[in-house]
Parts: C-alpha cells; structure tokens; sequence
C-alpha cells in the first residue's frame, strides 16, 4: 500500500485544538466521577445527546446573545439541512426536551457531561473544544427547585475536593432588579438588558463606571464607547442604592428581611419570596450561610434568566507551575430561564439548571491539589534483561498488579540504560531487573527510583533514609512484598 | 426576546443520531471504567485527541480500505484547511505519534476511548456517532507486545463481567498464509489481498465459496460477480489444505508445532516463532487453552495488518428484549500493523493494537446480565405534600442519601396522585408521605411501590410477604432504617 504514491501530510493538530495527557485526563475523570456520584444521588438522571444538532436548533440558545451563529463548526448534511456541533449542552436540552416533551416525566432532571464546540479564533488557552457540565430540571417553576440547584453546585464542589472556605456561592433573584426599573417605569426590554450588563461590570468598573453605563454611556481606554442604558439621575441613584444596599451584607434571612421592607408590591416581591423559600431549604439542607450568600448584585450576564440566578466564586487562588494565579471568574454557574422550549413549541416551560466547565475547573482543582483519586498507582516496571525471558517478566508484572500496583513488563527495545531511562520518564516508582544471574539465585533486584527525590524532601528523616539502599536485592517469593513495605514506609 | 420573530424550528435530532438514555449510559461507564481500570493496572496511558483532524492526516488509516474519504464529516476551517471529524482512533493515534515523535516515551503505550464519526447512510440500529475503545502500543516489534494485546483483551473481556466460558479469543499470524503464498510464487499485493479476503469469508460461504474466490471468482446470489485471486488448482489447494488444517485444533503448544512442521524458510517462520512467544506469555499469565487459541484461519479483514491478529468472540448469545438474539460478528479485534507513522514521516514504526465498539459491546453485557455497577441504587421519591414544607422535605431527602441511596424531593407541581404517577414512571422503589397529619404526629408515610412486582416474583415466600403493606407509618425518626429494612429483607 505505501508503494501507491508518496504524497506525506504533515503531522499536525488542527489549529485551536488540545491533545489532553494523562494527568489532564486522570485529574477531568476525577471530577466527572465525583460530580456524577452528586447529581445521581439527588435522583437526576444521565442524558447523552449526539455532537450535532440541526443548525436551525441551535440559533436562539447561544449562551451569548452577542455571538452570532458563525462561532459554530456547521456542515450540510446530503440532504440538505444544515448541521451544526452543539456550542453547550443547553440548546441540545432543549431540542430534545421540546422534540419528546408529551411522553417527558417532569420535572425532568437531567445531567450531562459533554464537549461543545466553538468555532472562534484560538488564543493562548482558549480552545475550541471543552468539555462542560449541566444540571437541568425542565417543568419545574417554584424556587425549592432553584434552591435545589445551588445545593447541587455545592455538594459538587465538595465532592472536588474543596473545603468551605474555598468557595462561596453569591445567589440573587432577577426579579428584585425588575422591581427597581419597574419602579422607574423603565421596563422595556433593551434598557433592561443594558442595566443588568452594566451591573454586571461593577467588579471591573466600579460604581462609577458603572453609573456611566446607566446613564449616557462610557468611553473605554481604547476610546471605544459603550451606549449607556439612559437612566436620568433619579434613576440612576435608584439603582446604585440598589447596588450598595447589596452589600451591607448579613445573614440569608437578613438580606430578604430588608429586601422585603423595599420590594413594595412590585415585581421585586415574587424574588424576595422566592429568596425566603431557598432559604430555608438551604438552611434545612445544612448549607452554612458563609456558603451561600444572598447578593443583590449577581447579575449573570446573560439574558434569559427570568428568577434565581447564582454564581461560583473560587476564593482559593490556584496557580500555575510558573507560580502565576489562575484567572477565574465563576466557577459554575446558572439560574431560571422560564423560555426553554418555548422557541421550538410556543409553549412557556420553566426551567432551570446550572453549568460548569469541566476542563478549566479540573486545572484549577489539580492545581489546588485537592481532587482525590486523581493520581494513578505507584507504576513499576519489569525491565527486560534477557529477552528469552519475557514469560517470567510478564508473570512478574502480573503479580505486581495484583497487589493493586500498576505494572508492565518491557516491551522495546534496547539494553538495560535506555529501560531504565525509560522507567524514569515514565515516572516510574520502581524497576525491576532479574537477568540470568538473578534467576540462577532465586533472586531479583529492585531498583527503588524515587528514593532520591524522596530523600530531599525528608532531610530531618536522613538518618532513616540513609539505611535504605537504592537498589537491593530480594527473593524472588518477596518481589511483591518488598516493594509494598518501601511505598507504606513512604506513607 | 420572544417577540422578535416567530420563526419556529421544529424540534427533530439529525438523522442518524441517537439521544442515549439513562440505562444506556449507565452501562456504557460501567464498562469503560472496569476497561479503563484494566488498562492503567497494566502501565498504558489514557490519552484524549481532538473531535477534529485534518482531512489529510485522516486519508490512509480509515479501517476499511474500500471506504472512501466521503465517509466523514469534513468541513473548511476558516483558513481554508479541510478538517474531518475522526473516523476511527487510530488515525489520531498515528498523527499524534507522528507529530511528537522525537519526545515520544517509546514504546508508547496508549489507551483511549472517545466517539467516533462516519458519514454514512442511517439504518435501524446504525448510528452515525458511537463510542470505540482503543488500546496500541507503538515501538514494540517483538511479539511480547502482541500477547500482551491479547492478555488485556482476556482481562478487558473479565473485567467486564464475562465467564471464561462466554468468550473465545482466536489468534493467529498473518505470516503463516503469507508463506504459503510465497512457497506458490504468488506474493504480490493485490493477489495477498484477495486470498486474505476470501478466507475471511469462510465463515459465510464456506470451503466452496471460498475455493471460488481464491481461482477465478464467484457470483452471488444476486449476481454480483466478485474477481477472484486466480490461483491455479495446485494453488488453491494448498490455501484450502492450510485451512482445512487450522480445524484440527488442540493445544497452542500442538497447533505451533504442527505450523513449525511445514512452515521450512518461508515468511511463515517468523509467523510460527512469534505464536511461540505470544504461547509462552499467555501460558505464563494463565491464560486458558480455552480461551486464547491459535487458528491459522483468522485473518481479519483489513490490509494494514502484518503480523499476529486476533478476535474474540462472544459465546453468550445477549438477546433484544423481544427475545431475538443480537448478532455480533467478533467483539474486540486487533494486531500488529507496522506503518503506523510511516505516511507522515516515511520512517516505518512498529505497532500493535486492538479495538472495541463500546456501545455495541456494552448493550450486549446489558442483555447478558453481565454489568456490575450499571445499576442505579434504590431511588426514594418525597412527595411535596404541602408545598409550604418544602424544606422539610428536602431534609428528609438528604438523610436518605446519606444512606446510600437516591432520593429527591418532588420539585413539581401536581397534586398527590400525579406526583405517585412520577414515581412509577421513574421506577422509584419507594415514595415517602408527610403531610399536616403526619407532621402533627411525628410520623411519615412510606409507599413501597415494587412489593406488588416482588410478590409476584417470589410466589412461595407469599405468606412472608403477606405481612408486609403496600403503605405503612413510621416514626419520622425511623424513615431511613425503615426503608433500608425493606431493601435488605428484599436482598
């Protein structure tokens, strides 16, 4: 077959795309395990749809309403209709909700883990493949199910590893901002989205940048200007009272004890109550107030959310190997959005859910080190002295693993160094090597390859590490023993 | 947002595409976390490509040579290279060993389970997306590397939940026919081609059938004519004696010596000496004469194979729930094929590997009975029987989740009889009631709602059973232990 015609492509990845290693993998696996374990436990069950959907499907859900369709990867099928990649996990939902909605036992509660694509320019760190989460429950409209969500990301975060202190969850209801541009008789729809965008910002701008936002608008550094939302003074200054009420702080039931007193009969008294019913259902639950905070403020920037909405903030700061802190806004995510499948049917069905990025979390979580079961087993290889000896070394190796370790027997090629300089790429913990002089005495040598390594970091045990030797020589009936006294000793 | 327009698409996945549901994914992790633990045991690294390759890269290693590149989903990236959606894993495999090869830790030995793609037309029970496990190792050319493929498939097979009696592992090496072909004076590519394909057909049409292909030719019974490999009479009854040989069976040791016998100089030497090694290390890792054994009538299907290959077969026969059975032709299949990176680079690199269709193999385990950990835990549905305790209720679904169990408070709306209805169609084991009454008692409800399922499985215990009520009150003290009673008494 190579003799048809020598035409060579390059090796290359596409552009914007990531191979993932192992420790990437193991670290992701981690965090997927752990948070299926939350969502099956609390009766949600897994859905997986297909990488496609039709493009038509896709347009109303993006998560942005500022990207346009073209950030998707689209293709024709052969008969015609547009296909594209899903772009997150919510408009596949929400096809496939609205496509089965008669026979769906609702409230339906689903997870899923998947990739999404993007069809962006690549970037440092910006990839066009990731893998994301979701939690859903599609028909359910009272708040015990929206306190159920932030209970979820929660439990999800510990499950990862994470102590209270690590995390806090800012949740807020959308209807209290309603209230306040109702009170202005400003309601309409783009002067809504413009005020809970300029919001949005006050982290970065701060209250007065975010006072230009409500009003005209704002010129940035680069001289690019943003049209303001057109809040004459007094509504402006209804708005920042808002914001800085918002952060006089207290307990959960303190916040919606002064919301109350200011909600009046306006739209703002449906998310005070609902507010109150998270509340104690959080309180119920266990959940400390530290934990979930009530924070009038949490916007989240995107525009279908009509109730609850709530966002992750990761308190501990990972960093990167080079020592440099990982940038992280929210972690997971999400809120009331009353409209899902309302696009495909016309019917209005409440729904509500929360999403994380599975990748950029488990990087963090690795960096942190705090996922468990994330680190594979101590790995030992049987190096491949005399190669008419290969059925005793895999027999070897066998017996490694069944004492819980990884094991393998070499299969290369090349003499003793380059087995052992493959072992320490590897990043193995042990070498095995039993050549003929070995098997004539019964015997095998062990090579232990992180004794050195180990010795540095425990200079105050010097004198205990100082007896062990680095390579030594046991009974062949000890090999498995001998290596599992070494790594218990090590802890 | 919803007045915009009201364009409604309809609600429809693309054609041959598949939602996957519950059960389905469930069995699916089950699997590719026992493969998965399998692998990592025995020193292979799990590894991620993208979705996506570029359409060159994916050209040579589609794994039925007869298919040509419009078997993928391709599509132009925004700088005009064609991109496809991978076909198979190993293409990525060889573009990914190719590209870093100078670094790459050698022999490298990978593991990796991820969707694959074909642009095929949709048929009933074939899917356009669907789940394949790979495992290869790249850089090993000794035949070690290939028992160890085969050990893993056993383990793999094991691990999976089937008995040693359900599944046959058939190897050979693609060198034994090649000698005889040789000692014919009849190697060349297309001739090889053809009698490997002819004896792959021995199964279907039998010696006869078979005897056609390897002379002039045969025509089926819808007239199609298929060229044969045109070998003379002298020829083709020497293929047929080599065939008719490989029935004779015994033992590996036996079919080896008997190969070695009539094997002289020919290629088939080598083929004979690595059946002897690949003996020696199943031998030594116990594998069974039963389950691992040497029939020189495998040949596998595809060109690119150059040395041993095997197959495993499914002696279970898994039904559909109509009672037919499913047909499955070999379950894991795999050798050695040593121009893995030889289109990118011209450096020819050994490598030996085996597959499996996740999804395919997992719905017969299913079938089987054979999955452990595919089942989800009991599920305890509270019902929301005064909506003003709703916080009560998720307490009481927290306490029954720290007893390993799934439980959810009912999220919905509906009165009491709907909500019951939810738990049935959720195949809930138990619902528990709490209301005013109940409340004002100390007391709960609970509802078992498999005892009518169970008493008609279990007719002679009927007088046990008798005693137990559909519908009982507990103390709200005893909700948990009262629930794990019953499920413990039900074993």
């Amino acid at each position: 077959m190579a003799k048809e015609k020598t035409f060579r492509p390059k090796a290359r990845r596409p552009r914007g795309f990531e191979d993932r290693a192992a420790h990437v993998i193991r670290a992701e696996r981690a965090l997927v395990s752990a948070a299926s374990a939350v969502y099956e436990r609390w009766g949600f069950e897994p859905l997986e749809t297909p990488a496609f959907e039709y493009a038509d499907a896709l347009g109303k859900f993006l998560p942005d309403e500022d990207r346009p369709n073209e950030g998707v990867f689209a293709m024709q099928d052969d008969d015609g209709q547009w296909m594209a990649l899903r772009y997150d996990l919510t408009a596949p939902l929400a096809r496939f909700a609205a496509e089965g909605f008669q026979n769906l036992v609702k409230p339906y509660r689903r997870y899923q883990f998947g990739e999404v694509w993007r069809n962006e320019k690549p970037g440092p760190g910006r990839f066009r493949q990731f893998v994301q989460c979701d939690a859903d429950n599609v028909g359910a409209s009272g708040p015990a199910a929206d306190a159920e969500m932030i209970a979820l990301a929660a439990e999800v975060m510990r499950a990862a590893g994470l102590n209270d202190s690590d995390f806090v969850i800012r949740v807020n209801d959308r209807r209290l901002l309603d209230g306040v541009l109702e009170s202005l008789g400003s309601a309409d729809d783009t002067r809504r989205m413009r005020v809970l965008r300029a919001i949005d910002k006050l982290d970065r701008l701060g209250m007065e940048g975010v006072e230009l936002l409500l009003g005209k608008g704002r010129k940035d550094e680069s001289g690019d200007f943003t049209e303001g939302a057109g809040l004459d003074e007094a509504g402006r200054a209804r708005v920042l009272g808002f914001l800085e009420a918002s952060k006089a702080g207290g307990t959960r039931a303190e916040v919606t004890a002064r919301l109350a007193g200011s909600a009046g009969e306006t739209a703002a008294r449906a998310g005070v109550e609902a507010l109150e019913e998270i509340n104690a259902i959080l309180t119920a639950l266990g959940i400390p107030e530290e934990l979930a905070v009530f924070d009038p403020s949490v916007v989240r920037g995107l525009g279908y959310y009509t109730g609850p909405v709530f966002e992750t903030e990761l308190l501990a700061t990972p960093t990167y190997p080079d020592g440099s802190p990982m940038q992280f806004g929210s972690v997971a995510s999400g809120g009331r959005y009353d409209d899902l499948v309302a696009r495909f049917t016309g019917q209005q069905v409440p729904a509500t859910g929360f999403s994380f990025g599975v990748s950029r979390f488990a990087a963090a979580l690795s960096a942190l080190g705090r996922l468990e079961g994330a680190d594979a087993a101590p790995l030992v290889i049987v190096v491949a002295a005399d190669k008419a000896r290969m059925a005793d070394y895999f027999a070897m190796a066998a017996e490694l693993r069944s004492a819980g370790l990884r094991a393998e027997a070499f299969t290369g090629n090349g003499n003793m160094g380059k087995q052992l300089k493959y072992a320490d790429r590897r990043d193995a913990a042990f070498a095995v090597i039993c050549g003929e002089e070995e098997f004539a005495s019964g015997t095998v040598q062990i090579k232990d390859l992180k004794l050195g390594a180990q010795l540095a970091e425990s200079i105050t045990d010097r004198d205990e590490w100082k007896e062990q030797k680095q390579q030594f020589s046991v009974p062949r009936s000890e090999l498995v023993s001998a290596i599992l006294t070494r790594l218990s000793a090590r802890g």
